[in-house]
C-alpha cells in the first residue's frame, strides 16, 4: 500500500440478507461494481458498513470474504472498531490473517474517554497490532473527537499511518493536517463527500464516500479533477454529488436516512439487498417509488 | 423474581486480572459481601461493570460464574446490551441457560435510532428473548433517551418488565412513572444514588446503585428506612451516600472518574482487584494514597 | 425577606398585549391570583417570563409594575439573566429602585464560560450589586452548568444567599446542598414540579414551579404536604401535578410546548393574555381547543 | 453594496476601555487597519466583536462610529442579533439611520426554536427590517441550526440577501449553497479561516475572518489567491493561517481563547485595548509574553 493512501476508498455497505447472514452475491457484484469504477481501496465495516450492528461472525466472515474476492487487487481497510479492546485486536487478527492491508479504528464508543486515555489506549493496542492503522474520527457516533494535539501523539505510535475525518468540520481536519505538516507520508482522507473536492484541490489524499458505492465513476472522476485541478468538470460533478446529498439521502428520517438511500439506491440498481442490520429497517414501497424518481431525476445511467 | 422488583440490586463491578481475565476469587467474594449486605439482586454487565469494554468471552464467563455463585440465592439480572442485534440475543441465551432471572438492555449505542426505530426494535428483539427485560435508560452513553411515550408502548411488550433509569433526570423518571401509573407490576429502578432516598419516598422501587459494590448496608438500609419513612435515619444515611459521591469519586479525572473510585476501594477493602478494562487505568499510587485518607474520613469501617 | 426563603415561588409568566406592550391588567390578575393561592414570593423575568425575549422598557416597565401591585406583601425576586454585565447591573438598579427583595442571574447566555470565568463575573457583577441575589441554573438554555465547587465558592461571595436550579438532575443538586451543608442560611429551590416534593421532603426549601401561575393553590398545598411528610396528600396531588405535567405541556411542538401551554391556560381561565413575544406564538384554535379538553379532563376548577 | 458580496469582511474586534466605554482611538486604528490592508467591507458586532457582552449604550454608540469613521468607503455590516426580537430592531434602526449598508442576525439565543418557528421569525422580523439582511449561522452558541430548507425558504423573504456561516460544517454550508444554487445574488461567507481558501476556489463569495482584525492583507491576499487558483500562493498563505489558528488562538483556555488572542495581538500591535468586556478577561503577563514569543515566530512584521 503506497504511503500516503491517495484517491477514493468506498467506506462499502455490508450486503445482508437477514440480519446475521451476508449477500453474498452481492457482496461480490458490489466489490466488482467499485473495483470497474476505479476506487483505491476498499473500507469494510465501516459506519457506512453498518459495522456496529453486525455479529461478530458475520464481521469475520465479511473480513475474510472481501479480501478473498479483491485477491490483492487493491487495498483493503477493515475496520475493528469495538466498545471492546479485545474484540477490536480479535478482529485485526482476521483482517491480518485474511490479507488485509491495514486497519481503520475509532475511540471505544460507549464510555467517553478523555484525551490522555485515548492516546494512552492507541499506544496500547499498537502494541498487538498485526496491520498499520488508521484512525477514525466520527464525534457524532462516538462522541469523542480526536483532538489535534491527540493526533500528533498518535502519528509517532508505529503503525499509526493516517486518519479518516467524518466530522464534516474542516476546519478541525485542517487543523490536525497543520500538526502533521512534517509527516508527508502520513494519510488524511475525509468522509463527507460534499467537500472531497475542496479537501483534495489544498493537499487532502482522497475520500472514503458512502455515495462511491452506488457510483464510483463519479467520485473517481471527481477526485481526479480535483487533483488536476480542473475546475469545469469539478463544478459539474460536485453538482451530482450535491444533488445526491440533497435527494438520495434525504428520503428516510433520523440519522440513518443517509444508509437506507444508499443501500435502497444499490438494490435498484441489481447490485446488492437493501436488507439493513437492526436496529434499521430497509425503505418501504414509498419510499422506494420515491428513490425510482430521484434516481430518474440525477439521471442516474450516466454515472455508471 | 417478584414484580416489581424492590430494594438495592448493586451494578456490579467486573473484578479483572487483566483486560480479558476474570478475577474470579475476586468476583465469589463481591458477591458473597454485597449480598451480605443485604441487596435484592445483582446486576452484572451494567456501565459500572464496564460491559461494553469487555469481550464476549468474558462477558459469557462472567454470567455462567456470577449465576453458579449467586446460586438462586438472589435474583441476577445480565447486561445484555450491546450494538449488535444478534450480539445481545447471544449474551441472553447465555443468561438463560446460566439460569440468570432477567436481562437489562439500552438503545443500540454507536449509531443513534429515533423513537419508533426504537420501538421497532424492542418488539422485535423481544420475539426472541428468553429472560423477562429491563430497559435501560443511560443517554449520556447511548446519546438516545426512551421518550415516555416509546417507555409506554414498550411496556406493553410481553416480557419487558421494568425500566433502570440513569439519566439523573427524576422530572423526566416522573414522567414515565406517570405514564405506566396503572402497571403495578412494572419495576422502576433509579441508578443515581444521590436520589435513591427521594425516589423510593415516592414510590420507586429501588436503586441499582454502584456505591452498593463497596457499601451494600449503607445503601440497603437508606432504602429501608426510605421505605419505612424514617427520617430521621434517612438523614444520617444519605450524609455519608452524599460524602461518597463528592469524595470517593471525584478523584479521578473525566467521566470514568466514578468508576475508578470504586474499584480502588474494594481493592482497598481486600475484595477485589482494581483492574480495570481498557481503555481506562487504575489510579496510582498518589491518587490511592487520596483514596485511603478519604475512606479514612469516612469511618468507612462503620459502615461494613 | 427569610433566609431561607421557603414555599412556592412562581416564575411568572409575563403578560403582553403585543410583541412590545404588557398585558397590565392581566399581570395585576395573574398576582392577584397567585398570591391569593398562598405562594411565598415571585419570581418575574425567568425562563417562564420570556424575560430573554423582551426588550429593555418591558422588562424596567414589569418589574416597577409588579413591585408596585405586591406592595411588599410577598418577596419579588427578579431576574436580571442578561448575555451583557451592565445590562443586568441596570436591571438590578431598577429593580432596587423598584423595593425588589432580591435578583437571580444565570450565566452569559450566548459565549459559555468557563468555570472560573464564571465565578470571577459572579465576584465582579456582586461588587455592584444593590440586592441579593440567587444564582440560576439553567443548562439547557446557556449551555453552562454552575459546577458544585463553583456554587461553593460563590455562595462565600457576600450577597450571594441561594441558588434556583432547573437542570431537572437531581444528583447533581444533591451534590450542591450537600458541599453548602453547613450554609443554613442558603436557599435552594428547584425548577421542575416533577420532584418538587420529593426536593422538599428531604430538605429542599421551595419550588419555583411554572405551574403555579395557573394553580397556585395546588403547588402550595403540595408544598406543604411535603413539609408535613402527608404522604396520603402528597399522592394525590402529585399526580394532578404529573397530569399537568404530563398533557398541558405536551400540546405544542419544539421546547416552548410548556411555555405555551402556561400561557393558554391562564387565557382560558380568564386571567391574563395567551400573547407571546417572539421567536413563539400562541396556540392556533385547534390547539387551544385540546388545551380546553385537556383541562376539563383535570378538573381543573377544583384546582383553583 | 454588490451582490454578491465579495471579499474579507472582517469581524471586527471591538475595542474596549472599560466594560462599558468604547476605545475610540482604537476603534478608528483599528477600522483605518483593515481598509489599508484591502478589506471588502466590516462586520461590526459579531461573536468576535463580543456583542452579547456589550450595553445597548455601546452598540449603539459602535454602529454610530464606526459609520461615521469608515464614510462610505466600503460597506459597513452591523450584527443585530439578540434574544429579544425588538431590540434587534431598535439595533437596525440605527444602523440605518447611521448609514450602514446591511445588518447580520444570528437566531435568539436562549430559548432556542424549532426550524418553523424560525422561519415565521425570519418573516416576521423583515416586515420592520430597514436594511438588508445576513443571516447568521453559530449553532455553536445559538444551540440552533438554520437547516438547508429554512435558509431555502428564508432566502425568498425580500431583504434577506445573505449568509455567513460559522458552523465549520462545510458540508452543511455546502448543502445550503446547492439548495440555493439558482440565487446567483445571494452571497455566501464562511466564518472559519481554516478553509477560506478551498471555500473560495469553488465558489464561495469571501470570508468574515477574526484574523483579518490583525493582518487583513494575508487574508485578503488568500481571498484573491483563491479566486484566482494560485496555488503556490495558497500553499504560502494558507501555512500561516494554519501558524495564527494553531498557535496565536490556543493560548487561552475554554472558548474564549481564540477572542483573547486576537485582542492581545492587536494590542501587541499597538492598535487597539486588549480590554475584553465580561465575562472574559484579558490576558496577563505570561500570557502576554507568549503571544509576543509567538508572533515573533509567526514573522508577523512581513504580515502588516
Amino acid at each position: 500500500m503506497k504511503k500516503p493512501l491517495r484517491g477514493i476508498i468506498p467506506p462499502l455497505v455490508t450486503p445482508l440478507i437477514d440480519n446475521d447472514t451476508l449477500d453474498i452475491d452481492g457482496l461480490e457484484r458490489l466489490i466488482e461494481h467499485t473495483i470497474a469504477g476505479g476506487v483505491s481501496g476498499l473500507f469494510i465495516l465501516g459506519t457506512t458498513g453498518e459495522f456496529a450492528s453486525l455479529s461478530y461472525k458475520v464481521r469475520n466472515e465479511l473480513i475474510r470474504r472481501t479480501c478473498r474476492i479483491v485477491d490483492g487487487r487493491i487495498p483493503v481497510l477493515a475496520g475493528i472498531s469495538d466498545s471492546a479492546f479485545t474484540e477490536s485486536l480479535n478482529l485485526a487478527r482476521t483482517a491480518s490473517e485474511s490479507g488485509a492491508d491495514a486497519v481503520v479504528l475509532t475511540p471505544p464508543y460507549y464510555f467517553a474517554a478523555g484525551q490522555p486515555e485515548l492516546l494512552e489506549y492507541l499506544k496500547r493496542i499498537m502494541t498487538g497490532m498485526p496491520l498499520p492503522l488508521f484512525i477514525y474520527n466520527m464525534p457524532a457516533h462516538t462522541k469523542v473527537v480526536f483532538e489535534p494535539e491527540t493526533v500528533k501523539a498518535a502519528a509517532s505510535i508505529p503503525g499509526i499511518i493516517g486518519m479518516k475525518d467524518s466530522s464534516s468540520n474542516l476546519a478541525y481536519f485542517k487543523q490536525v493536517q497543520y500538526a502533521l505538516r512534517d509527516r508527508s507520508d502520513f494519510s488524511f482522507l475525509v468522509g463527507p463527500e460534499e467537500f472531497l473536492s475542496e479537501f483534495v484541490l489544498t493537499g487532502g489524499h482522497g475520500g472514503v464516500n458512502g455515495g462511491a458505492n452506488m457510483f464510483p465513476k463519479l467520485y473517481v472522476n471527481l477526485y481526479t479533477a480535483s487533483v488536476n485541478r480542473d475546475f469545469e468538470t469539478i463544478s459539474v460533478l460536485q453538482q451530482k454529488v450535491m444533488q445526491i446529498s440533497s435527494t438520495i439521502y434525504k428520503v428516510g428520517h433520523y440519522g440513518s436516512s443517509y444508509l437506507k438511500g444508499v443501500k435502497c439506491t444499490l438494490s435498484i440498481l441489481g447490485i446488492c439487498s437493501d436488507f439493513m442490520a437492526e436496529p434499521f429497517h430497509r425503505f418501504r414501497e414509498a419510499e422506494r417509488n420515491k428513490m425510482v424518481q430521484l434516481l430518474e431525476e440525477l439521471n442516474y445511467r450516466e454515472l455508471l
